[in-house]
């Protein structure tokens, strides 16, 4: 039996997506106990509960000797304010579990990488359970934790990886959270950004990336309409960017805002499973 | 006579615009030579021309010497693109003059004066005359590069300040433009962002200001609808990031996107001017 805790440390899951999830592991993966933390559901302004329910979730799916994986409901924003408790506090029954998620809750990803405690992996929410193809989404999630090997971002290779949402990603470097991603892979993804903001986000980013093995540009989408167009695409700006700071640019990643969003085990995790 | 040179690092000016600025100058400003560089009407994709036009005018207008003062006419987005050629092309004409502007154009002030060249002033844009009340925030800027102390931002004391765009200062850290702001006072303001993302972009900015003497937040203006509350508004955002990371907040910074935006030039220059 693998159990898996559900916890959010953004913003809520809505109840009808969490049973939809329910039932297709009940359905499909009778060796799957996979249990939504009630503060999935809480609200408080923007977050789902204040911060110190969403921390308290946290650790209570993560200190569970008999959780074997913490799955994040949804993303939105707020992990940032819980992350650095929520490292701190983490007990011996935190340090060989997988954490998997990806947009707001790559902070999270990227202090547990950080810290070493942990197995950070970039994958779909619960919640993308509301996208077309989101039941996919949600399989290729319960088979990966189930033999930690299917699903994989086709790229994975001999190198370490990492991967994250662009804005996540650039807000994160500087602070106390961003792990070392020297000689890693890093793949980013972006939604509903102006091209503009994808270009400004690349500048800081790749700034703050030198030393990195490589950037790999996964799917933009949902860019809003501007009043004129931006003139280059994303795979236009990530070259332009990763020329100017030196980051070797290795093509596109199969990540993204959608339901065909791949799974990234941080570092050599995934490697073994891939060769 | 005060000659002033104006260009459009990120996008182009309308010229009904520029015109209004020049009627006022001609006007209220008999000792005030004001030049629009052509290429602030130049359009490129998002751009007020292509990063080459741009920087040729950037440097046209720094390096004459008969010009005293380079004011931007626009923000937008670009300045990023062209900052380290347009620091590394500077020559000694430059060395002295004042340069103006805010908003995008703030990764130009920064890259001044981690440079040491020129004067770095944050204030508004000529472009700003489109604005209620726009015309005095002209007045204010024609005023104070007359005597280089009118108009100033009030709290500016015995401490050296220096003022950006949220946004475009959470873009700047980590990056080869960031200056050195360790014992400033630092005063942001922030436009057309949502409360969750001037959260978000408050955490990685005072990630990345630690040993600066204190913060100032400035209006936080034309904030987005969002599908619920933020819960908190803008100043006790800045409390809460600036407690979590050891810099003392010090109040509200008159400055904003707005006709009401006050001067702020870098470092100790306005306070022999305000003493």
């Amino acid at each position: 039996m693998l159990r898996i805790a559900i916890c959010a440390p953004g913003k809520p899951i809505l109840r009808d997506r969490a049973a939809a999830v329910e039932a297709l592991a009940a359905e499909e993966f009778p060796d799957v106990d996979l249990r939504f933390h009630p503060q999935c559901f809480a609200e408080a302004g923007h977050f789902a509960g204040d911060d110190a329910t969403r921390l308290a979730a946290f650790l209570d799916c993560a200190n569970d000797p008999a959780v074997d994986a913490v799955w994040f409901a949804m993303g939105g924003y707020g992990a940032n304010r819980i992350a650095r408790e929520a490292v701190a506090r983490l007990g011996e029954a935190a340090r060989g579990k997988t954490f998997l998620g990806y947009s707001d809750t790559g902070t999270l990803l990227g202090a547990l990488y950080r810290s070493g405690m942990g197995r950070p992996v970039h994958g779909p929410l619960a919640g993308d359970v509301r996208r077309d193809g989101g039941a996919d989404a949600v399989r290729r999630v319960l088979h990966y934790l189930s033999d930690g090997r299917t699903g994989l971002e086709p790229s994975i290779g001999g190198r370490p990886v990492a991967a994250f949402n662009l804005m996540t990603l650039a807000m994160l470097v500087g602070t106390e959270f961003m792990p070392d991603l020297a000689g890693h892979v890093v793949m980013v993804e972006e939604v509903a950004e102006h091209l503009y903001a994808v270009d400004r986000l690349m500048f800081h980013v790749t700034e703050n990336l030198r030393g990195i093995a490589g950037l790999r540009m996964g799917r933009v989408s949902a860019v809003p309409d501007n009043d004129r167009p931006f003139g280059a695409d994303e795979v236009a700006i990530a070259r332009y960017w990763c020329e100017r700071t030196g980051i070797p640019y290795l093509g596109r990643a199969d990540i993204g805002h959608d339901a065909a969003n791949k799974i990234v085990p941080f570092g050599l995790a995934g490697h073994a499973a891939a060769t």
